[in-house]
């Protein structure tokens, strides 16, 4: 396991289920993954001799971060199975090759120019009008590297407070007033077998997802175009393992692709305690060449998560009979750091 | 965690989710349970100076093996809150003391006697007839440990079977014609508060649990006289943590007490894919002082071990959409070891 968050962590216990060992890889000590692994490295991404080491322990790698560095995944590649693959990654990391991507298969995206510069920007913002967002093409998570252009924000300021004085890639995205936010998670396995999750609602408040509603509440044939374009891109990759696919739906039910991620995602933690098989469950499955599991909903579910001091609700949560608690063992809570989640399930269930 | 097998394994990976770190405590290198648990401790249970490192590093101690002798949970409660005690401890780990206890709380129990000698061993004979089982009131466990008397078995060569020689206690047990085998799970809270799973049926195949049926196939009343019955034993016994309690259900409907198991039990596994709180858990839960979680069964659910070879069919397993597998990790297959179990849940789930 590339990574020693709590992605990585929640796989690992449902790899342990299925009685494999897991070793993470991780450049932070006293990893939340780390504690339920068998085994850890601690070292950077661009350490080629604990890469080496790592490689030469293990059978088959995935990973919980989609930043790891594509030269990385190429290395272990020399000597052991990595899914998804350096070629996903290369795609899913940048925004840029992310939507061009997307696009390339006709499938519809927000509109969005490619800016390298100040010129870029204002060229853009013609083209897009305002507001518009414009954000990093790489690294960026949870409203890191945005900044919203309002009716007067000078293009000229918003660049510098973005790039920093670096030289950077990054997109302008145009306004979409959509209905809400869905995300679809779809499996693939070493074999090309391909299975999703239903389409699922996502609420966001600061830019950090806040609550999943399971089922969305979308008309059955927009769900069935919003998995329909999730399995399209998740096969045009090749991804081995789970791509997450979040949309927007626009009022009159149109559905635009947002972002990709080739790893476990916040948006399917509910399946862990609502589904047959967890996302967490269909990764270990796919990357070790197993039969997918069944990816039916159970139940509804709400998922929320729980960040910074929302952590101190954990004791009216644990009381709470239709409530599933998950922590992630982080030592320290700080603002916007998602330290837990809980999910209701849908049934009340009485003790 | 003293003990180091799956269900030390299977209660570090609940505690894990939420968020608790686990320290186990095990004679056996390279354990089921220490591969999922931030720290081990690999040492016999009579190393007074491993049990103290072991208790000056942990928060509470609870067990997944009712053998841990009483002396190293008493030297271990003298710095740290030991959950079940070794009061627990000192009754369930011998049949004599345990059968006692349960029939000095007026609840029933196949007829018994305590034999320390052949001549014990005759006049119990006289008293309850045969068929009647010996059985060592120490450390039996899966069939191990016992001796079938039928008409023809001389008692001497019995008892020397059984003793090989060394001075022993054991128990003879007249014979029971039941219905069926069943079990309740109890859990008590550090605070007293108790709740129970429901009455499960039991299948045994030489001697080790073969499958469990949930809920187990006798009327309601009989469920709740059961129910009662683990409870008040639970209560007596001032368990905090679980207390698994086997029982026959003769033809008629009336519950005996077979034996009592202050832990995780296998009977319990189904627990885990059909009801909001599994047993881990709940004990988890229990020993942490936490508020015990709901117990109402989700879906109907068949438990079935794998036992020995049948891990084999794991591949079958995996592909089958109701079925839940879980694997233990042992590196070794050996006839009689519990390598994993599978839960069949009752709802059938399509892909």
């Amino acid at each position: 396991m590339l990574g020693g968050g709590q992605l990585g962590r929640m796989t690992a216990l449902a790899a342990a289920r299925l009685g494999y060992r897991t070793h993470v890889y991780t450049p932070e000590p006293d990893s939340p993954c780390a504690e339920v692994s068998a085994a850890a490295t601690v070292a950077d991404f661009t350490d080629a001799e604990a890469l080496a080491g790592f490689a030469a322990a293990v059978d088959v790698v995935t990973l919980e971060w989609e930043n790891v560095p594509p030269e990385a995944a190429g290395l272990l590649a020399q000597r052991v199975p990595v899914r998804p693959g350096a070629a996903v990654l290369v795609v899913t990391r940048d925004r840029i090759r992310e939507k061009s991507f997307v696009n390339c298969l006709g499938i519809a995206t927000a509109p969005w120019r490619p800016v390298h510069s100040v010129a870029d920007l204002t060229a853009a913002l013609q083209d897009l009008g305002r507001p518009a967002v414009l954000k990093v093409a790489r690294l960026g998570y949870d409203g890191k590297g945005q900044v919203l252009l309002g009716p007067d924000t000078d293009p000229e300021a918003a660049w510098h407070d973005l790039a920093l004085g670096q030289a950077l890639d990054a997109v302008l995205e145009g306004f979409v007033d959509f209905a809400c936010e869905i995300s679809v998670i779809v499996a693939r396995g070493a074999d090309g077998a391909l299975c999703s999750y239903p389409a699922v609602e996502n609420q966001h408040a600061n830019h950090i997802l806040a609550r999943t509603l399971v089922p969305a509440r979308i008309a059955p044939a927009v769900a069935a175009e919003a998995e329909a374009i999730a399995r399209r891109i998740t096969e045009a990759l090749g991804v081995v393992g789970l791509l997450a696919v979040e949309m927007f739906v626009g009022h009159d039910g149109r559905v635009l692709v947002n972002e990709l991620a080739p790893r476990p995602h916040n948006s399917g933690h509910w399946t862990l305690d609502a589904c047959a098989t967890s996302q967490f469950e269909q990764l270990v499955r796919a990357v070790c060449g197993l039969p997918l599991g069944a990816t039916g909903r159970l139940t509804d579910a709400v998922m929320e998560n729980l960040i910074g001091a929302d952590i101190e609700r954990w004791p009216e949560l644990l009381a709470a009979p239709a409530a599933r608690l998950h922590l992630y063992g982080k030592r320290e809570v700080r603002p916007g750091r998602k330290m837990g989640h809980v999910t209701w399930i849908g049934r009340a269930v009485t003790p």
